[in-house]
């Protein structure tokens, strides 16, 4: 088995298994409980948050957890939307988000609050001169994605950052799900943002398990109220051994990220090198401000599913642009938005790597790709 | 240690932990991809759901995964009230609500919303009486706990019910976390429930994982919206070994759930006896209509922390009346709502039982008691 589908989901390390386990098992108290199992489980809740803030170059107050990138989208969106409310209705979210951000800009909406979609270039980048004048008096947040999760396109954060650098009364939230462990801290965590989403199953950790970091004095209407956890910001008894296992996943993929990247860019080159010499392939992805871990890319007049299933046919393991729209079988968002016509864009597959992932699956890869394009030929 | 905190979490079932070890690094892909790897995981989802619906008597199509019983209240609340708000913006609430649901009402006041809160009688029950007087033409929701977290009393949801029956237009919404094999599955999910909230850590599951029951052709605005998952009323990548683990955890407590019943039933009952011998004990909880595991009383004069703290000076692990407002220091909002005078609820404590606990534990229990109350006696 090849798996090449790591931004759909990765496996998780064995080493936050066995802290997950370790912990479900013997710390299974209520961190909220007055006594000492209450103590012990707390400590071990506040120990995990010191060591996903010291990675993040941010403070402990300043991690919240949640159950993943979708719940952390939808509540800073909501959040601070509601938060901000008698300040302002105005949000822009880029036109290329994962549904998570787009949905929820969408229901905000639908209560009355105003939606800017920013638009991107052909490339898939933000244009930066032109979410600048979308920004009005009355809007109280910008939410721009570090990496894309159909094309690997990373955001200019660092731009954007510059744009809102004289505009502190808009929040800056983004969506750090693909960046996370796989492109520098600094590309994606600028000292301008102010809120950022993260989902541990994205970087070897544990599904149902994410944080958001909030930018220490920002405030934001909880989306999850209740019994008062996580400074009464995100209620609900703490998932401490998904915590714990995430803090985990968190340390070992960030000490390796550098590695990571060198590698799987190895990887994303030789594949790319290869595909130049199939005149009916088209290539989504490019090289420059590409994230390395991911390769998008269309045989002409073949959808993307049929691709998806060849490989499976060989157990190799690739994706449409995104594993949610992919049952759907929508074309990917990203790519219309780029303004690539429909037809073409539902020719997209993702091939996303990983630090497992090695050159010799690569040439396998190739191999059976040779064969697929051939096979499809008839159809084209 | 003898743990009797048992309505704060629950230890895992071991073989619910195995069941999350097996799926989270043997069928770690993600539901939602098109290849073999997600159809083999969108099976082990749908296997769960089947599960779980069977052994509520459902159907899978009316059980949704969420991350525990707050995003579940929060969810059922919230988007009950966004969804029906063209009909009608008032909702009831009882008044001895977990925190969940009663912030949750809080923050709809704030946004407009018209809230009641259903009255409870001395002993701790929904009046209702008192409750069908609250209902007005625009109320679009009520929702009723089955078992009060802070003293066990069970509500009256066959009588609510009845009352609801002839007003279809209402959603009647149970939050049944401290119920679930707890009490027979009849006395909290009549055919009149339109929502139910559960959560997995109560029933020796795990943390981070509950479901909502959502009767078929309920509308309901999602919490979480984004890849579309769960029919596209909750979205984010499943927990998938976080349900299976659920599943194996509802099965067996189900299966034991009478057996269990009767075991903490004379548990309790041999507590409550020997309470009676201590004049200046007050017992909140009674014996009719009250669930077997849970029993709330205090000591005159003495604040509820002190005799958790003196408990766990034995390795005997009690709570304050719940484990969100432990901490706070704040009175059970429960007995508050009873009439009860502050200063007394302020000396309650909460002992909540389970089938792993013994009558060797109680006798211990009893005679650490008994000292507690003799060295207290010179502060009341
Ligand atoms: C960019 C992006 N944001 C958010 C999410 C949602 O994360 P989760 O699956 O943890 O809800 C994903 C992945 O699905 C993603 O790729
Ligand atoms: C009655 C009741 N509802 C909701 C909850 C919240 O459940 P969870 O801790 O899974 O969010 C609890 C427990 O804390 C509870 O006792």
């Amino acid at each position: 088995m090849i798996y090449l589908d790591n931004s759909a989901t990765t496996r998780p390390y064995p080493e936050a298994l066995t802290a997950y386990t370790e912990v479900a098992s013997k710390i299974w108290g209520n961190p909220s409980s007055l006594h000492s199992l209450g103590s012990q489980a707390a400590r071990i809740l506040e120990a995990s948050r010191r060591q996903i803030a010291e990675l993040l170059g941010k403070s402990a107050q300043e991690i919240f957890f949640t159950s993943g990138g979708t719940e952390g989208d939808n509540w800073v969106i909501k959040g601070v939307a509601f938060e901000k409310a008698p300040f302002g209705r105005h949000i822009i979210v880029s036109s290329i988000e994962h549904p998570a951000v787009k949905e929820s800009a969408l229901w905000l909406k639908g209560q009355g609050f105003e939606v800017d979609f920013a638009p991107v270039d052909q490339s898939g980048f933000v244009d930066v001169d032109r979410l600048a004048a979308l920004i009005r008096p009355d809007t109280t947040l910008v939410s721009i994605m570090a990496v894309n999760n159909e094309i690997g396109s990373i955001q200019p954060i660092q731009a954007i950052s510059e744009l809102l650098a004289d505009k502190p009364a808009i929040s800056f939230h983004v969506d750090a799900v693909q960046a996370a462990a796989k492109i520098p801290r600094a590309d994606y965590l600028t000292e301008r943002v102010d809120f950022a989403t993260f989902s541990s199953h994205k970087f070897h950790g544990l599904r149902g398990v994410g944080f958001v970091y909030i930018k220490a004095g920002k405030k934001i209407t909880p989306l999850l109220t209740g019994g008062g956890q996580e400074s009464d910001k995100r209620s609900t008894t703490e998932n401490l051994a998904g915590i714990a296992a995430t803090a985990k996943a968190l340390r070992l993929s960030m000490e390796n990220q550098a590695a990571s990247a060198s590698r799987t860019a190895k990887m994303k080159a030789v594949i790319l090198e290869e595909l130049a010499a199939y005149p009916d392939v088209t290539v989504f992805s490019g090289r420059e401000n590409f994230a390395p871990h991911i390769l998008t890319f269309g045989i002409r007049g073949v959808r993307g599913e049929v691709v998806v299933h060849a490989f499976e046919d060989y157990e190799i393991y690739i994706s449409t642009t995104s594993a949610c729209s992919s049952k759907a079988g929508k074309p990917a968002g990203t790519l219309i938005a780029m303004g690539i016509e429909k037809s073409l864009a539902q020719t997209a597959v993702r091939v996303s790597l990983d630090a497992d992932n090695d050159m010799g699956q690569m040439e396998q890869f190739l191999t059976t790709f040779k064969i697929i394009y051939e096979k499809t030929r008839k159809v084209r």
